[in-house]
């Protein structure tokens, strides 16, 4: 089980390489919002993410044969790249696995932090069994996206930032709403602030329809999602929290939260007017949860997780909804 | 003569007021560019753009019986932004004078940020006669956007804190390159890095066909540009560097640089991309000397100094250059 240790102990590992991102906020958010919103810009992260800390932060944990033997992950996106930079900045090999028709950019992006991409056809061969196979022939260690306690320390950074910048802001309650997907980000902070600022309520957020993390808080067990596609904010959806996050999750946070992708292209187009920092969907929709949902206190603070947005998407968001204030 | 005292004291008064904004990069930015780039971010500073710090400074340097009766500024763009959002902190009256012709959205936020926005025609009426008549009428006080002491001064805390960063991050020597109009930023920078890091030599951008800076850094004396208008790259175009300004500069800047509005515009979309902040081209033309000039050494420092960009500019931008990797 993750506890504040692991995190203290994952802080140590990343200080000095992991950002120190900014707890930002701004006069005309906050009065759209009609209440208090500072966003922890987790997208000005190395390689634009909050996935860098767990990436360096399992990299880190592992004994160092281990390690220089490199690492795998499954992924296009984030944590692709997080722990892609990861392992180039130790110096061990990184192969990522991707599905052949993952966008040329992510491709090209994953490759120029450092990493073999090994392209798969999801129609004809099994990622698992490729992964299994490149592991056992090369001797890598496989870096889960999620479901890792040194993952979930890594995130668990980013609570421990939010404590220390909240109390300078003065900030004595709040919730804490975090961008949800398979839960290491949320499960990580939650841990953290449970330990070192127990006012401050964590709640996930997620594009409807893909909901699973609200649901499995409100039923207790894990609830999947029924599709996999169809959301915008592709970078957070998951068929289900994970095995060792959920326990975490439903200990400590408070009911979930659900947003549309139109509110969530709405929190993409504000970010950019009001606070100056480019989002993707995925990691605005605490913002947008922020922003757009009822019941919420005085003050809000979010973390806006990504931003490895795809250009045409982000003009998008500009075109429909920058006339916003 | 502005000088680091001045500059010491002004970072005393914005001690806790104005934003310490972080000092980023990229790897895949520094591959672009073949260099070492930092990114001083000030399109995070309280109302998206360095100004904030000049009035704040101007502001608090006030006797309080004259800052109670109110300031007076003449601009449309992130100068009105700054004094309307310092004196609505000090709670005393702020008239920002604009064209009627300026664009809505720059009304509408300078009025947000709690000032009196009073527009004339620029065709028949006298802004400075209007302005001076105001300012008796009511005891204003005029804050200039770059030719007073304490706005220098204010300007001139970026580059302490450029000083304090750069050396946190090992860097011994760098060009830093600034965004500059009437010289306020630069002058305040060069400055401070004169006092605190004499190693970090400042270079004024301009864009090209409006680069009084540097001619008169060559000539050594008051170049005037040719005409006002036809860069994209607004928020930097003045006639001539000013009388305060230019012989700071002339003791202690290195050669002007000059981008072309489509750099400015490159840099903008691999801010996006890298980065992930928004700037806005006359913001971003430091990062496109950086990106795009010869004859920089192998660590280069910019400031982007501003992000309030026009969503139509961002998505051009985006769309002619977001393929640039």
């Amino acid at each position: 089980m993750t506890d504040i240790r692991l995190i203290e102990a994952a802080e140590l590992r990343l200080a000095g390489h992991a950002r120190r991102t900014p707890l930002l906020n701004a006069p005309l958010l906050d009065r759209f919002a009609g209440r208090r919103v500072f966003i922890k810009a987790e997208c000005l992260q190395w390689t634009g993410s909050f996935k860098f800390r767990g990436a360096w932060s399992a990299l880190t944990a592992l004994p160092p044969e281990t390690r220089a033997r490199g690492v795998i992950a499954y992924s296009s996106g984030n944590h692709a790249q997080g722990v892609a930079w990861a392992a180039h900045l130790h110096g061990v090999p990184a192969v990522i696995v991707m599905p052949a028709d993952a966008p040329a950019v992510k491709v090209a992006n994953t490759r120029a932090y450092g990493a073999e991409v090994v392209l798969y056809d999801r129609t004809t061969e099994d990622r698992d069994a490729l992964g299994a196979r490149l592991s056992a022939d090369r001797g890598l260690t496989l870096i889960k996206p999620f479901d890792d306690v040194q993952v979930i320390a890594g995130q668990g950074t980013v609570g421990l930032e939010i404590a220390e910048q909240a109390a300078a802001a003065g900030i004595t309650a709040a919730d804490v709403l975090t961008c949800c997907g398979g839960g290491g980000l949320t499960a990580g902070i939650a841990l953290a602030l449970a330990a070192r600022a127990p006012a401050l309520r964590v709640r996930p957020a997620e594009p409807a329809g893909f909901d699973d993390t609200a649901r499995s808080l409100a039923s207790g067990q894990h609830e999947r999602n029924a599709t996999l596609s169809g959301s915008i904010c592709d970078a957070i959806v998951t068929p289900t929290p994970g095995q060792i996050t959920l326990p975490i999750l439903l200990r400590h946070c408070g009911p979930g939260l659900v947003v549309t992708d139109d509110q969530a292209l709405m929190a993409v187009a504000l970010a950019f007017t009001h606070l100056r920092i480019v989002l993707e969907p995925g990691g605005a929709v605490a913002l947008a949860a922020a922003l757009f949902c009822k019941d919420l206190p005085d003050t809000v603070i979010c973390t806006a997780s990504g931003g490895n947005v795809d250009p045409h998407v982000f003009a998008t968001a500009l075109s429909r909804f920058s006339d916003l204030h």
